[in-house]
């Protein structure tokens, strides 16, 4: 089987752990009726992002809001992208990390954002992530029933470095939980995914959370889906919302196999490689 | 100074060596009235984008064609980026090869298509340009007096890595002699120069031929400058068009000022390396 359904939940982000719980499950027994095979939230759903926020909400691997989103994947034979949530490691150090959990509720991926935030756009957004996050040293692919998947937190869209390596490990989904804001949204989101899309061909998700117009960042939401030739198959607005679309992986091989990039690169002439691998 | 004003000549293919010459200094006498720094041409611009065609108008470097481009910049005293040609080499290979040519007619970068064009898109373009050509082995950076540039041709922009390597080496502008058709030209062209441009924070300079339904290989046309922001400051359609741009390398510097990614780049988990330097 080639085709998979992907719901993503552009959710407002939600500080109350009962109501979180509460929404989950709601999306959830959504994507289940609609016949999805993997549930995908957005970057920081369980945390405003702030810097100021990330330690006070900041839980350890396996901690209790991993755990809800075990038991919710379990509970619904689902797959779940569970977006992003701080991180505290043993060591200390606070990462933003995306977990995937398979059908079964095992966890099956974990990627901490590998390149943070730091930008200052003269009369637009301001931002450090540095100052209170670690940054990830892994890429990160992994397999499922349908094909391989890669894993990368927003920012990290911005080098085509990371993206290029899961290709060269075999992904054809990349599952990219993000929140672009109102300066760079509307310069680059769109560019940003359908254009490593095209450099890699093979899908992007990126879900992002609903916007709120309150917050002390303000996300540009449209979550989004990009086909391995580069079209949007799929963009949300600024609202709430769970969008389910169905995705034919033959995309990717029928891309691959007529505009042979992947190919045609110069491994002679240059090389692209993971230092610790 | 940080601007320079970029001419592209968005010509037909020429291949009567006289009307040719003729033609190009009438570019070159309307580049220097509008105070233009630098011409650019496009593609094959003296040579149907031809399989066939290629070793039959192929010549060596410094051949009559070379000539003809030197004694243009010299006599106009403007920078010249002589689109591509076919360069026969002394070992009987044949390139699909960008020269420049500074104010005196001096040569001053050369880069052979690096990524050669093997494609076959179902109903819609096939090419095999490794059927006569072979493929160069050098990633191109050369100075001016405004500031490094790099020299891609046509495919060449599918591929990051070749981009972000002229970056690594200061290049602020990358001329781009490209033609892409009437199947990827549509789906592709835009995103490609917004894309490399934004990733890399430079201007990138795409120049094509005018279009000429009739011939074997139907340009897409649409020459474009793309800046550091990753906006198109100039796209043409698809008629015989001089085209003048004046751009502010000053975009670059606050473009990677404001969002770091070249600070960003993780080379302690991945590298990306020359091989031959």
């Amino acid at each position: 089987m080639t085709t998979l359904r992907i719901a993503q939940a552009q959710m407002p982000v939600c500080t109350d752990r009962k109501k979180l719980t509460q929404a989950l499950e709601t999306l959830a027994q959504q994507a289940v009726e609609g016949n999805a095979d993997l549930l995908a939230l957005p970057e920081m759903f369980c945390c405003p992002y702030d810097v100021d926020c990330f330690p006070v909400f900041a839980e350890e691997e396996g901690g209790p809001l991993w755990q809800t989103c075990s038991d919710l994947s379990r509970s619904f034979g689902i797959y779940l992208s569970a977006g992003t949530m701080p991180e505290r490691a043993s060591d200390g150090k606070i990462y933003n990390t995306a977990y995937v959990f398979d059908r079964n509720g095992r966890q099956i991926a974990r990627h901490r954002k590998m390149h943070l935030f730091d930008i200052r756009v003269k009369n637009g957004q301001h931002f450090q992530e540095s100052a209170v996050l670690s940054a990830g040293n892994d890429v990160t692919v992994f397999e499922t029933e349908f094909c391989a998947m890669g894993l990368a937190v927003c920012y990290d869209i911005r080098f085509p470095e990371l993206f290029r390596l899961m290709a060269a490990r075999g992904a054809k989904i990349v599952l990219v939980p993000a929140s672009f804001n109102m300066t760079t949204g509307p310069m680059h989101w769109e560019l940003l995914f359908r254009s490593q899309a095209v450099f890699n061909q093979m899908f992007l998700i990126g879900t992002a959370p609903a916007r709120d117009a309150d917050s002390s960042y303000v996300s540009w939401s449209h979550s989004i889906i990009t086909d391995p030739w580069g079209n949007t198959i799929s963009q949300t607005e600024d609202k709430e919302e769970l969008r389910i679309t169905e995705i034919d992986l033959a995309l990717c091989d029928e891309a691959r196999e007529q505009i042979p990039v992947l190919r045609h690169l110069r491994d002679d002439v240059y090389s692209l490689k993971e230092r610790r691998r």
